[in-house]
């Protein structure tokens, strides 16, 4: 089971509608994204020093509600499509200590090696393995 | 007509794979919505003085090609839908010298007054004739 | 005794050095910041209620060596001036595994209430004790 | 003769006191020491090309007014110290209407090539001496 990402909101993420400015949150799902990989046994280090990179293809936001200074969220990242070529994925914040959801959205990606698209289900079956046990298994 | 809004590309909008890091374009895209205002002449100035907030409620982007430090970037922003409670834009984001897309996006806004949404038709309507009139003129 | 201030280092502080950008360790003492005030009891919120505001008036930092994505670091701030009117602090930036510095820094600040500057020690003494001891118990 | 560097204030600069992050002037600093360097003719991709990185030993920043979105302010850098193996610079934004000062600050930096330190002196006499007339000369 994963552990729930969590990120205490900073001062320094409001802006003067004394809200988190939008353009966090992408950084928020960013953190989500890295801490699943890593609780998943393959952070940066490894994919680094295997020279694979998963830039982002697009991504998308939902504000539903404001978040503010001194918060705490809860980020829940799933694997929402994964084929060995591209990948989905899911977040929602919601605040740590109400479940209110503040926003939902997705990003795409796709896996790059030696500056190229790689298949991670041709070239690394393990890895590629782990991406569709978090398909199945709703992570 | 409107005149096409430009951002030099600084360094520390770079990250490590020596690129901008795709959550600036989301910034972005708010420095040409704040210009298209201010072309309009409804910069932020006059909404604050009239007590009208734009916050954004959904934000998207398909990142195409990469931009990287000292290169300077066209947005092009437009209104994409508007009714008079809610408007939708859409940005292009290309480089100045090449005219090469680098990523395109949408964000979708409601107009706020004292903390609750309001009309721009029924309450502002030389503003709401403004944005009409961009929703035709295709800007 | 206060404990130490944890921060994982994030992809999106990167630059393309493949370093923290150096501006983010100035957010990072902030960050550091807030939490001592919070472990003091006198956190955002309590502040906000009294009306209290602690603008910076200036900040420095002397970096050592390079931070990179997926290093954690303890951040230690410290009071290292304090009179009631003015309070000024340092910040060590450690990595957290072996602890060699990564930068180290000062902040100064003053207090502001209804837009002017007060004396905390006139007008909030509970306060104004906390800092002096921070001052006297060298935290 | 240089020409001063402007930026125009953006709506993610801010945050929840209505005024510019104090972080933000770092990298305004940053901008403008950029600036210069492309003026002086040794711009980043020139640099680059020669292998040379001017990495940041230090900075100071002394915050005097609140600079807020919408504003302009001009940055002012000028060469404090060049000894061929350091280099000091200082800033001044003011605001572009009123010309009053927002921030002064400094900046120290090393020169790095092929990952250790380098005299432009020794190696680099051309450049080197564009340093030199800045000096000189006040820029």
């Amino acid at each position: 089971m994963m552990k729930p990402y969590q990120h205490k909101v900073q001062y320094y993420e409001t802006d003067q509608m004394s809200i988190v400015h939008h353009s966090n949150y992408i950084r928020w799902f960013e953190e989500a994204r890295c801490d699943i990989l890593e609780q998943l046994g393959i952070g940066y280090a490894k994919l680094e020093a295997l020279g694979i990179m998963i830039p982002v293809l697009s991504v998308s936001c939902e504000y539903k509600t404001m978040t503010r200074f001194g918060d705490t969220v809860i980020i829940i990242g799933k694997v929402l499509y994964y084929d060995g070529v591209r990948l989905k994925m899911s977040y929602e914040v919601k605040d740590a200590n109400t479940g209110e959801i503040r926003c939902t959205g997705e990003s795409s990606h796709c896996f790059l090696h030696a500056g190229g698209p790689i298949s991670l289900k041709r070239k690394y079956s393990q890895i590629d393995t782990l991406f569709r046990d978090c398909l199945c298994e709703g992570v």
